[in-house]
């Protein structure tokens, strides 16, 4: 396809007020730019480092919330979910289910989101290779449902950092599902003493412009109006008003690799 | 304590034969050398590299064993659970619940497991540090458990390596929780292009030896009569042979670091 | 400047006819393309794994061949030292002196290449970080040499792998020297048990590209006509007919980042 | 053999009252618990992270120094070379070389080493693995020296650590040389801001004691007394009062490894 797509939007469903603002917002832009868009917020966070951290307003709030976002700005919408009781009920109000990085080996979840005949985003988990998650494309296929994507956020570094292979790029796209780079989690910095896990934002570029160069089909960003006050992973979010300058030089990079004709 | 405990078993049930062949020896050998016994064994395996691979024998068949090895052998019983509905139900079964590495973060299982009021033992992700294991630790205590282990298994060490990292002994033990090491995944191959993990157990004897002398309170060893027709991780088992000649080297290495007086 | 540079040619000075022929073929292709040509092969390998590898053909030798290159065909030559008193020797045959990375830190070798007044490119070294790289740097500088250029080749990872870190890019531009990109050896496979470094010549198009587009002043590509037979670095360069479609493509890259008018 | 042999002194020659207390003091304590032992210092520090760091006092006086602590101590020294034409020289004053880490490919140093005819200790890369430091082993050797040491300092582990790997212990052992353990330098954090090496004396301990209890046949221990002021690697030197109990317990676990009888 000519252009990437996009999976973006606030990392959890804080408020009605955020989601449609930012949906809106990234809509407008996409539509200019000729970049399909698929809205991305999590209703819950199940694996906060810390069990004081913000988790959600609730798996039902937050789900209503998204189907809104979708029927009212007809985007498609993806959110991820942590058990496999979850998936069926998620489906019910979205188009798409990712499956956390941690969890990309659970065979339980990835089969029972197959089942729901949904869009599948598989993470590849910071302990995979980008060919072992062969393997996980396979349990998802198996189970019936070809409709699988494959999303590198990164990988453990030490103990502070993740870093980016981008080899896995290719490697993964051998695997016949489009691949999707997230810009946003391939650059936290894990296991910090304070309990919250930092980040970078200022690089959330150079993983996008290295990721289109290499193949990418789509990206994640997570994205805020103000991350400084940002419910979870404020680290590391993309402030909204940056997005469209970045998108916009992204689209001439994809234009410089795809094949002349 | 005198001495270090010992958690060992096959990696799952595959059998009532196997289960109770396997407690009653390692029972014995462990009675006289001192050392306190837990049996362990998986009910269920959930994320097994491959769709195809083995997953048990079901799970209710599985933990019924695990009582009877329980109750016949008076040994206490540990296994991993996978999702929060798993741990009230386990624990009607054995007397210590497991947290698999992966799932170190998921918040919803570790207050599912302490609000069983069992033992507690939770994996340390190959992804986090030793300190960042007090936030995995403060979710059980806050749940009002203080029950609570915690077992080092390695980091991740490029893609086809897990590496221990022993200071994570002392730094863990700074949590208030006994901490045991795994000899057994922590020599794990992982991303084998095989999807199947491989291993080193002629180095068990290393880890466990290190992890002893350096302050380790319990290990945590998987054995099986014949590894090599073991139906999941035969490539890290110690074969049951062996168990003995290693815990008697061990156990004279614990005496040594031991205080005088 | 508009354009990204090069360095290229192939590992070692193996023949008269080998080095003249890549001088020209490259040569002529960046002249088509505008890219800014260096001439880039060792006259000595000093750290081959294996002390039966092929180490070179004698270094004066090598190094009029390289003068003959650089006076022929009129391009700067680039070649390696690896002790400080080679510096003033190589400083008479050649334009620009680098520092393999395993000796990134020795201060004297990085002092003695200074005074020569050449350039000097600096290897990052596989156990250092980009911000560390200032040092490095510093030391160059404080020798009264401003002419620094730094050359990421990738991590240490486990023990097969090297990745590129491609934070590092924007990290070294920080240090005010132009940062080029070494596509060979960051594709190495080291610690092979066969005591000859493994490699994925496939892949230096991902690392090129993602170079380019996250911003490397240069590139650095070793190339020989027929790999297969080359004396050193076999597995890692690029066939000398693959070079010219690549940079074709790496130029647009570059034109589509560059801030418009 | 019964006991481990000892690598130790103060990290670099600062003063002959300096290296001639701690030969002293250390000799002592060797004497009563049987540890053969070889006085280290270095004659210069070539690879600091900043060129503003202290080298040393001059390579010849302190060399004299290194040969009035041999000849007044009776004690076998070693230090480190940087340079091939540093080996002949070296080996007029002391009785092992020893070869840095990031040097440990450098095939010049390894057979000017070898042909001294003194004993060469070879740090292993923090970049290799065991295994492959067989082929350094085999350049010495094929220089004519079997008298080869082998010393594990750890690895790199992300930027800001390193980790030891203590499979490396048994796999080295296969190269027919003895093993030693770097306590020091293995506790490194490198990659600092400050442009100085961090480290954490708390746990030389830890890595002793795993060491021998794996089969380190030697250890090697920075040790000043008083650590805060030392000129080089002052965050990694044990403090001297702290040796003794140390190596005390390390007896006894070396006894409790022994094979009986």
């Amino acid at each position: 396809p000519e252009n990437f797509f996009l999976l973006a939007g606030p990392c959890v469903v804080e408020s009605e007020d955020l989601v449609m603002t930012v949906a809106d917002k990234v809509s407008g832009i996409c539509k200019n730019l000729g970049i399909p868009y698929v809205f991305k917020s999590s209703y819950r966070k199940a694996n906060r480092t810390s069990a004081g951290s913000f988790t959600g307003i609730g798996d039902t709030a937050a789900l209503e919330l998204l189907k809104k976002v979708r029927d009212t700005c007809h985007l498609p919408v993806v959110s991820d979910i942590h058990a496999h009781e979850e998936a069926a009920i998620a489906a019910q109000y979205i188009d798409m289910l990712q499956i956390p990085a941690f969890l990309s080996r659970q065979t339980d979840l990835l089969e029972a989101a197959a089942k729901t005949g949904k869009i599948v985003n598989i993470k590849k988990g910071q302990f995979l290779s980008g060919p072992a998650m062969q393997f996980a494309v396979d349990k998802v296929k198996q189970a019936g449902n070809d409709k699988v994507l494959l999303t590198d956020r990164g990988n453990t570094f030490g103990y502070q950092d993740l870093v980016v292979d981008f080899r896995n790029i290719p490697w993964m796209k051998e695997h016949g599902a489009p691949v999707v780079m997230d810009c946003t989690h391939s650059l936290q910095q894990p296991n910090q003493t304070s309990g919250v896990t930092g980040g970078n934002p200022a690089l959330i570029g150079t993983i996008a412009k290295a990721a289109i160069a290499t193949g990418a089909d789509g990206l994640f960003i997570e994205t805020h109006p103000n991350p400084a006050v940002a419910k979870s992973d404020g680290a590391n979010m993309l402030q909204l008003d940056y997005l469209e300058p970045l998108l916009e030089q992204l689209v001439k990079i994809r234009k410089a690799i795809l094949p002349v004709g």
